[in-house]
């Protein structure tokens, strides 16, 4: 009996041994030597066909010398914000929902201001895409194997609490999966269900590397299906919702505001944004 | 040396053996018999201490007998319809987003159509807290061990294409880990984050069960640090964010019309809502 096809199972570990990365580290050699480093001891922890490696965007954003000073954060925040999506004073300061300059929609564009050198603050990876391919290509080749690449970030939810880790790069992996015209176990035609895929496999990862920043590497075993030959599949740009299909572009009472001003100036014979 | 401790690692796997379940089923002595049988002939995925058991609402709701024939299924939207978040039409029909009346922002109230017998649509769970704490209180007895369980729905998201699995129900474990106040590998505090874990391990679960409907539940070992000692923990509906933090309360193009609606009223000099 072949164990493997009666059920699915999964392993997934964080990398031991990857230091403090810093700008110009070549960041895929790097996570290559841990990884030779732990097979080393373990044997079962190489790199295999059909592995995903999940790579946070910090060290990746390290490495490419994203660096800010914390004190220009504000004028930095301004600069890789194409829009303001919500805003909402706190207690504490300010929630800022912003589309990001990679078409994200998170919290402050994903600058980052944990786990950075004193004084330092961090941009995301300018071509999250690019940068998986990267690494992709080097591991595929140290290795021999054909593997996939996750970059990860952390992002909140409009109607859920805490966050979850997301793809935010990705490189040799479907990441998503359409299920529409599949289906289901009676026969029947699945709803209309695309699996985020990579999504769901940054918020693996993330359970496995923690958010101490001490391992900021994962290796997922068990998902060579999503793993595919070529390296220039669509990247994780391709699960950002098109504006043309995002029903929350803007927040509640941003949305209300602009409306109620329409309305007035519609109301006195002007047309918007006309002065009176 | 102690290897468990250099480094994290999670083990995860599909239960295989769990045939088509029907109202009335006891779904906690259905898992504990497939878990038992798998566990009979590879001793390794038994059920240990610090498990986490995961579980679709599908086969929840089908053994709470919450089926309902599908040509009612428009008037059960109603019904489970707390209120209309935004709706747009789309070329083959009509995205519809609402809350639920478990609170959830979903598409069509989680009302669900496929992997269930012809003629017939499921309701979610009504209790999905209240369920997972009977499954993991039946668990707990029958292995002996302190298990966490979650129940998952399939979800869409704001901003990003494709769905994932989140947590609806969750029992014996800590759906949200606060990680503010906590320090950073360089000492500094981390930044505002919050781990929305019960949703993580939604996703993981996701990943090792698939969407075909054959393996509805798998079990999750290496995260026994979220796994509690009491059952009373607050579940997943703590995850839901309180209506007055919700900054996308309803779509954007939802709250314009209504600001249009006040902004045309008040310079007409009538109160919005009062008829001319």
């Amino acid at each position: 009996v072949d164990k493997s096809h009666r059920y699915r199972a999964i392993e997934a570990w964080a990398v031991p041994g990857i230091s403090e990365i810093v700008a110009g580290d070549i960041i895929e050699e790097i996570i290559w030597e841990a990884v030779d480093s732990l097979s080393a001891q373990e044997p079962e922890r190489d790199l295999r066909e059909g592995d995903i490696v999940v790579v946070t965007s910090k060290i990746v954003s390290k490495s490419e010398n994203r660096f800010i000073p914390v004190s220009l954060a504000a004028e930095h925040l301004k600069h890789e914000t194409v829009r303001i999506v919500a805003r909402r004073a706190r207690d504490d300061g300010e929630t800022l929902i912003v589309e990001n300059s990679l078409g994200i929609v998170c919290a402050a564009a994903g600058i980052d201001k944990s786990n950075t050198p004193d004084g330092s603050a961090l941009l995301l990876p300018e071509h999250p895409d690019g940068s998986a391919r990267a690494i992709a290509a080097a591991l595929r080749q140290r290795s021999g194997q054909k593997l996939g690449v996750v970059i990860t970030d952390t992002l909140g939810r409009a109607w859920r609490l805490g966050q979850t880790d997301c793809a935010i790069g990705a490189a040799g992996i479907r990441v998503l999966n359409d299920l529409r015209g599949t289906i289901d176990a009676g026969g029947k035609p699945l709803a209309s269900t695309i699996t985020a895929v990579a999504d769901e496999i940054a918020a693996l990862a993330d359970l496995v590397k923690g958010k101490s920043g001490n391992t900021p590497v994962a290796v997922i075993r068990g998902l060579a299906e999503y793993v595919t030959d070529d390296l220039d599949e669509e990247g994780a740009a391709s699960i950002i919702r098109p504006s043309h299909e995002d029903m929350f572009r803007i927040g509640s009472e941003e949305a209300y505001a602009q409306g109620f001003s329409a309305g007035v100036a519609a109301q006195r014979g002007l047309k918007p944004g006309e002065s009176s």
